[in-house]
């Protein structure tokens, strides 16, 4: 039998990639990016020149189409694979990034009547003016008692679905008015692609709240929210929620005509970038914790039951994969902190041995710092540069360093910075364990793992644990061509389930970060001062960063 | 009558300062500069080569005597006074710096027998080799009682007298036996001048524990630290200590002959840098607190009482002005941090900017620094680089950098640092006055108010006073110049006391910093913040700063 192909294209924030992946192992055979042209919208709005306000960011929706056009076609060529060989194609998003569109799908946006208007664009997720209205959400929910909110660690944040779309109702009603549909722009992909309409289960429990069980927030909930938002989800929405890996439709002849692919050709319906990386790092079954390690991290992990875990960013059954649990938690900064330090705290001379030595900064950090002994620093750290997403959910707490003297020196920072963060995880690791939900296994994913051997050293000295690295640099999109497998299904040379995808397709690096023992229980050690710290600051015994904060937007509103 | 002047000779770390001094209105009409040839002697000894272990600084004491006789012939040619017009010399010293020497003033290190052994040269006041004999003093003095310790907020400072003379005494007691007199440097470079062994109530009381009222501890102390101390004041020191601004004697025919000076010139006692700034800044009376503000900061001030103030430095009637108790507190860091943090934690685009506009880096971050509101960083730093000296006396103490995000700057941290150094000299004012002693009137001495404006206003909207600045920009030899004024008397065109001397000599800056009452009201806020955190990692309720200081010293020596 031929050997069988899919797609899997992943939406990222400034880029689409897609990749081409034989079947039978997993193996990668050509790549292409397509840059958004009018990439993240965060100063003027295209055509108009409309001035956007501070936290605004915004996509256009025809970016996403024409990366697909352009990929798709690239991938066929450079690996000379035939289109009667490819069977499924997958996608995964950015989430929540969402948009207003009429009932047959078209963008609010592209529309004359509405363009020059900023609320009839994407909301891109990094979006973060909606605040006010999440803060809105968030004490109505608590006021009256709503069940789901702990499900969401107490806390929805303002970059998902429903503070979004209560933003476009407060500040352009008009355009919650023209839209028929308010929906995610990875599901709105699907849409164009095959010409049907679904929701996936993973955006709907992990940003529009809901659940297999519970389904949406009560229309009385959302009356309370806004009088006009009592029927949201049978206006705007759609209830009939897909999982994961189901099929979506087939390929559209127009879209079939413009990728090369066949007409038909099984399309699975849309995922998000973190948790499609779950399935394509090994991981079919609990206990399994996949960290995707970046600017930002994102933790998942897989359980038998939905159980209420303090702090998490959601749990969702078949958020992750079907019939199963998915628990999603986050540290809010991690690669962002380092960067951070680098773009200002190195001094000088570390630029110019760099240079010198043709490293970049982190290399040379990593090089002096992966130097020191465990506790060498007398440094300890919060990782709060960004906040705490798991487990305190709290966007006003701070960054601290504690223990520096006249000698401490940048790359003692540097390594402090990253064993805050290293500390962070393992605190997610314990709240997950403490609450039932078993974490016996890491797996990391994502570009920090590639780059940087001492930060996935500390974080496995730190937790104690193995880790192991997928092997795919692009599990994103690895994981979306597994699930195009799956909604072709196993008759037409796919699989008939994720799991039976990742047995094939999702492979692990031979090289992995194994914990040394003796920094380990120094780490134990270092890790109970972060958790004093963390509690001291973190749970109102001092709400100095708080007050700090307060007392910072009164000076910068005087 | 003919003008009459006097030379103050300022021993610094570096090198010596002389500077001639009109009497009449305190004009500096030369000064003169000797480097001493052997510097901070910290890592090889000079003939021998014998390498220094670490946390040693030692001097030459030839070298002071090389600076008396360079300088003062290069002031006397510059101002072309006339030697029978300079009725006086006085001299200040940093302290506790102290040597070894035989019953003529001869230093051991000269001669040689002893020149290679370590313990035979100048302990300078930064050589910190003998904290294990401080703390052993300092337990001693704990569990017999001994009532002296109060004076010294409750702890001797391994830089001071007894602890760098048991270090002798227990590592080379040899060179203990050999010393007829153990002495401070400042002292024994008066005994040069004059042939006349004397000792100076200041350095007596802040550096060696004496007190007008209760002389030096007693044998039995003594005895209980070293069976062989027990008569070390009666052995090797001198019990008749002199006041401030007394006559030790007169020129020697040699120095006179060496200098320039006529033999029988009046010579002061010795002094501190320091102390002897207070009346070159106009302070002879109770209430006005004078900050030498440079690397650190040393806060003095006079009261009429003796007075027990938790964490100061030291109480000592006689030590700063005559029948008055002088009170010392201080800072272990300040231009120290901020010279840190430029070192080490500032950009390479910020270098290039400040070398591109021909400023330093002090100057750009300062000016950045002065257009953030009070408040505008979100960040609150506890100043304790190098431990905290008042009001918690404590050495492990770190620093503490709260409230970073990932917009955090590199000016809004210089500027932290700065509001945290202002914050701690608040705590030292409200220490005195909430112990009865009066602080009235801030007035500033030493390099930082020269150098830094935003540092000055910061000081005055914390503190909510007017600071004041002293017009000399060499108070410590203009403070020596009016000693040896004193010593001189009125008799011979001189003062009968440094009060008259002042009157005439010392004088203020017109311009001062005046609090601005809005910042002041926001610093408030801000120093409640401070002193919280100050409390919870400074008064034992979170020690971690020393945890992690024992953690790193394990990791330093596995």
């Amino acid at each position: 039998m031929a050997n069988k192909y899919a797609i899997g294209i992943d939406f990222g924030t400034e880029s689409a990639r897609a990749v081409l992946v034989r079947l039978s192992d997993g193996a990668e055979l050509a790549s292409a990016v397509s840059p958004y042209a009018d990439g993240v919208i965060d100063e003027t709005l295209p055509g108009s020149g409309i001035r956007l306000e501070p936290d605004w960011a915004l996509q256009n929706p025809m970016d996403y189409v024409t990366a697909v056009k352009e990929t798709v076609p690239k991938v066929l060529a450079a690996s000379g694979v035939s289109a009667n060989d490819v069977i499924g194609i997958g996608i995964d998003f950015t989430a929540c990034t969402m948009l207003p569109t009429k009932a047959d799908g078209t963008p609010l946006c592209v529309l004359p009547a509405y363009r020059d208007n900023p609320h009839a664009w994407v909301k891109l997720w990094k979006h973060h003016a909606a605040q006010p209205e999440a803060n809105k959400l968030n004490r109505l929910a608590e006021e009256r008692g709503e069940t789901w909110l702990a499900r969401y660690g107490g806390k929805i944040s303002s970059e998902w679905f429903f503070p979004k779309a209560l933003q476009i109702l407060d500040e352009a009603p008009e355009i919650y008015d023209a839209a028929d549909r308010l929906i995610e722009a990875a599901d709105w992909v699907v849409w164009q692609l095959t010409g049907v309409e679904t929701r996936n289960s993973c955006t709907a429990g992990y940003k529009a709240i809901w659940s297999k069980e519970e389904g949406f927030p009560s229309p009385d909930f959302f009356a309370a929210l806004h009088p006009r938002m009592r029927n949201i989800v049978q206006e705007k929405m759609q209830e009939d929620i897909k999982p994961l890996g189901a099929r979506a439709g087939g390929l559209t002849a127009e879209m079939a005509a413009a990728t090369g692919l066949l007409p038909g050709t099984a399309v699975a319906v849309a995922n998000v970038d973190a948790h499609v990386a779950v399935p394509a790092a090994t991981v079919t079954s609990t206990g399994r914790m996949v960290m995707i390690m970046g600017t930002s991290i994102c933790h998942m992990v897989v359980g038998q039951q939905p159980r209420i875990v303090p702090g998490m960013c959601g749990v969702v059954e078949d958020g992750i994969l079907p019939n199963l649990a998915g628990f999603e938690a986050g540290q809010s900064a991690v690669g962002d902190i380092f960067a951070w330090f680098v773009d200002h705290c190195v001094p000088a001379e570390y630029q110019q041995e760099a240079a010198e030595r043709g490293l970049n900064l982190h290399q040379l950090l990593e090089e002096k710092a992966s130097t020191l002994q465990v506790g060498e620093s007398g440094l300890l750290a919060l990782d709060w540069w960004n906040g705490n997403r798991s487990v305190l959910v709290d966007v006003d707490l701070t960054g601290l360093l504690l223990g520096a003297t006249l000698a401490t020196r940048a790359e003692e920072i540097y390594r402090a910075l990253i064993e805050a963060t290293a500390f962070g995880t393992r605190m997610i690791i314990e709240a997950f364990r403490s609450n039932g939900v078993p974490v016996d296994d890491l797996v990391a994913a994502g570009g920090l793992p590639e780059r940087n051997r001492l930060f996935m050293q500390i974080y496995a000295d730190v937790t104690g644990q193995e880790i192991k690295v997928v092997a795919s640099t692009q599990a994103g999109a690895l994981g979306s061509a597994m699930h195009g497998a799956v909604a072709a299904g196993a008759a037409a040379g796919g699989f008939d389930s994720i799991e039976e995808a990742a047995a094939q397709m999702a492979h692990l690096r031979d090289d992995t970060f194994k914990p040394n023992a003796e920094n380990h229980a120094v780490y134990n050690e270092l890790y109970q001062e972060y958790v004093r710290l963390h509690d001291y600051f973190g749970r109102g015994e001092n709400d100095v960063m708080k007050r700090l904060k307060a007392i910072r937007a009164r000076a910068l509103s005087a």
